[in-house]
């Protein structure tokens, strides 16, 4: 009795020692990444630009201290490993991407990499060595805002990249994907001849721990989400309609509308979209440009011209197909009608990401056995944890609790909520490859 | 039976002549026009600049020449008089305006100057004097897409300006409309004073001629329009709708999604206008600016912020207060559904514009001893002779077939169809104040 009272003493300290030294190190981790990437409002780190690569030098030298090998690959990515007693035994991978959308904030993808790190200092702290290699990895390019293509860093890493994506240009430089890769240290030969750092099949799990970019968790008081899935999508980044400049006065019958043709596709799609959730079918419509052509519009001219980008987003395929022909048929009704033209222009799409039901429901225990509520969330936003999916690695990921939406300055993760998702994590790896669970509180 | 056909042979030959004068006299103040404020493509006469300027210049020069007598007020408007035998006698102004939108077409407004002083050289190279004067108005500042105020020079002329419209700033220059003024001549001090250099009660009739802004003449295959009135407006010019940026995968039910309500009350908008048509009322509804913000939106990005203009005309006053309170109600719905804030800003308005029955069936008189073809239009635009409606001058207007509407570089109106209505315009000043119709073909 009195025996294992001490001992539970003794358990209790060495707990509380352990929190504080995790929140000094994620703590540090996160003001680093934030001081050496500011742009404000918020940060900004441009895949393969400089704070990219300083959030990237960061995380490294972290695991410089915690004694991890360190590697990159063709696609610039970090892989940081705290080797397993049986090295040739498939890996378990954890990480996220390190870049970030102009003036984004500072957690969106870092946290999963400093939740890796963590994981793995806390592994360390309490002298477990894992079966199998823990690899945390940084990945490189996932906000496809700069180059208009998904998961780059995830899919190069894979040997998955599209054709053609090592010549696309970044949005803001000009510059290709090839010239930007090897200006970082990547080798683009070797990613346009499809070669691969990863091989799927010799993936154990791929987890990602990610800030949550919708407020469901803050809806519901919960500070950890497990993620049911996460969802596809079809994108036209750079879509356009041709209709004609008319005289303000130009009577409806003359009239070749760009931008009421703009509206009217957007309000078809808005209905199939409200319908597809009435039928419990979630799923998102996002024009994020949506726009007469400002060096030309006026408010006596009839717009002639119109743009857009659009993003459909759904958890199951065939939700994707059916929406994607409905916007089709629209088009061609309002073509007809308005008299107008619709240039798509490029495609780009995602499969939706399956989470592995083995993983999750371990997740699950993880968090029970160490009492922290969760709740089951079907991912809002795309991850590179899909592409991992895509290719056939059983994927799980963790949301933390974010107040205010992410690729934003205001994004506003609590940091007793990441370090939630740290420790079940940590218990979840503990009981995957170090034979056991830990007694972690 | 000999006497009469050498006086319709004399009267031929000499009508002849006169057609040959008189389309020199046009193809060459166009031509000078147009060579002045060339401004690739198309023309650029910004009110108070100096392509609006110069024009006065051309046609002030081509009045000296006529011997008319010439003079300007506090907007510096031109005004170019035929004297008449009664002095006293209120006078018949025939006007339109001489500046355009940019890169606009050189028929749009000047053809209605061009039109009085070849009516006037018509006049005078027939011998007619006419019983009271005749004056050439060359308006200044119409074209509302600068200064986003309608007949700036028409209603100084009248001393009716709208409170506050000196202060307005021009959209390229953001130099003050008196600031303009008086760059040009004009005496802001007074129009702000409410000066007016034309009384109402003392002007006989407006007369203007103008491109046709739509291709409803081309569609019916009829060379001249007789205007059956203007269409009144309202105007929103610089709107916007506050909602919240959010990542790309929030769920529908946390968006607040500032273009998706743009798009519906565009649509909303649309619905009420197609009712009104199908009810054989007409109107227009055009947002001339539709856009998310350039400086910040993305494709992953859903917009927070979306800005638009607005113009409604209709023909009936009564169609423009119904169509603007079931805007505003559309608008309430919209804020509270999308969870978004319509912010409308400053709002313009115009009266409808009424025609003259007596002048409108004296120009179909006139057209029918002519045996040149017209049907009667709505006007599809706004114009000078609404503002003169408006202040109680019996007014009308005549329309030229125009094949590509106006507002752009492409306007397409035929000089034969131009001098048709020149030649409507002088019968019917001879039959108006010249005591008989003139022999004129």
């Amino acid at each position: 009795m009195e025996t294992a009272l001490r001992m539970e003493t003794a358990l209790s300290a060495s707990a509380s020692d352990s929190v504080n030294q995790q929140r000094r190190l994620v703590e540090t981790l996160f003001e680093r990444l934030a001081q050496g990437s500011r742009d404000e409002p918020g940060v900004t780190r441009a895949p393969y630009g400089p704070g990219e690569t300083f959030a990237h030098g960061v995380m490294a030298a972290c695991a410089a201290d915690l004694g991890l090998e360190i590697r990159t690959d063709a696609a610039a990515n970090t892989y940081m490993t705290l080797p397993g007693r049986d090295r040739t035994l498939p890996p378990i991978l954890i990480g996220s991407h390190l870049d970030s959308v102009a003036h984004g904030g500072n957690f969106d993808g870092a946290a999963g990499v400093v939740a890796g790190l963590a994981a793995i200092a806390a592994i360390r702290r309490m002298g477990l060595t894992p079966a199998r290699d823990i690899t945390v990895m940084g990945v490189r390019a996932e906000e496809s805002v700069w180059f208009q293509i998904s998961y780059i860093g995830s899919r190069g890493a894979l040997g998955t990249l599209p054709d053609g994506a090592l010549d696309v240009t970044r949005m803001d430089t000009g510059r290709s994907l090839a010239d930007h890769i090897a200006k970082c240290g990547g080798d683009p030969d070797a990613l346009r001849r499809g070669d691969r750092h990863l091989d799927p099949a010799k993936i154990h799990a791929f987890l990602e721990v990610h800030i949550e970019q919708a407020p469901s968790l803050v809806e519901a008081g919960v500070p950890v989400g497990l993620c049911t899935g996460i969802p596809g999508n079809f994108r036209y980044p750079n879509a356009r309609i041709l209709g004609r400049y008319d005289h303000v006065g130009t009577p409806l019958r003359f009239r070749r509308d760009a931008m009421m043709a703009g509206a009217e596709i957007a309000m078809a799609l808005n209905r199939i979209w409200e319908e597809n959730e009435d039928a419990g079918r979630p799923m998102a419509v996002t024009f994020g440009r949506f726009h007469t052509d400002t060096s030309v519009h006026g408010m006596t001219t009839v717009p002639g011209e119109f743009r857009f980008s659009l993003d459909v987003r759904a958890y199951a395929a065939a939700v994707l197909s059916d929406v994607e022909v409905r916007f089709h048929a629209a088009i061609k009704v309002i073509e007809q009608r308005r008299r107008v033209m619709f240039e798509l222009g490029p495609r780009a799409e995602a499969g939706v990401g399956e989470v592995s039901p083995r993983i999750l429901s371990s997740l699950d225990a993880a968090a029970t056995a160490l009492g922290i509520a969760t709740m089951r969330l079907g991912s809002p936003a795309s991850h590179d944890a899909a592409a991992f999916a895509k290719a056939g690695v059983p994927m799980a990921m963790l949301f933390v609790r974010n107040e205010n939406g992410s690729h934003n300055p205001a994004e506003a993760m609590d940091i007793d909520d990441f370090l939630k998702a740290v420790s079940i994590l940590t218990q979840w790896l503990a009981a995957e490859t170090c034979d056991g669970s830990i007694p972690y509180r």
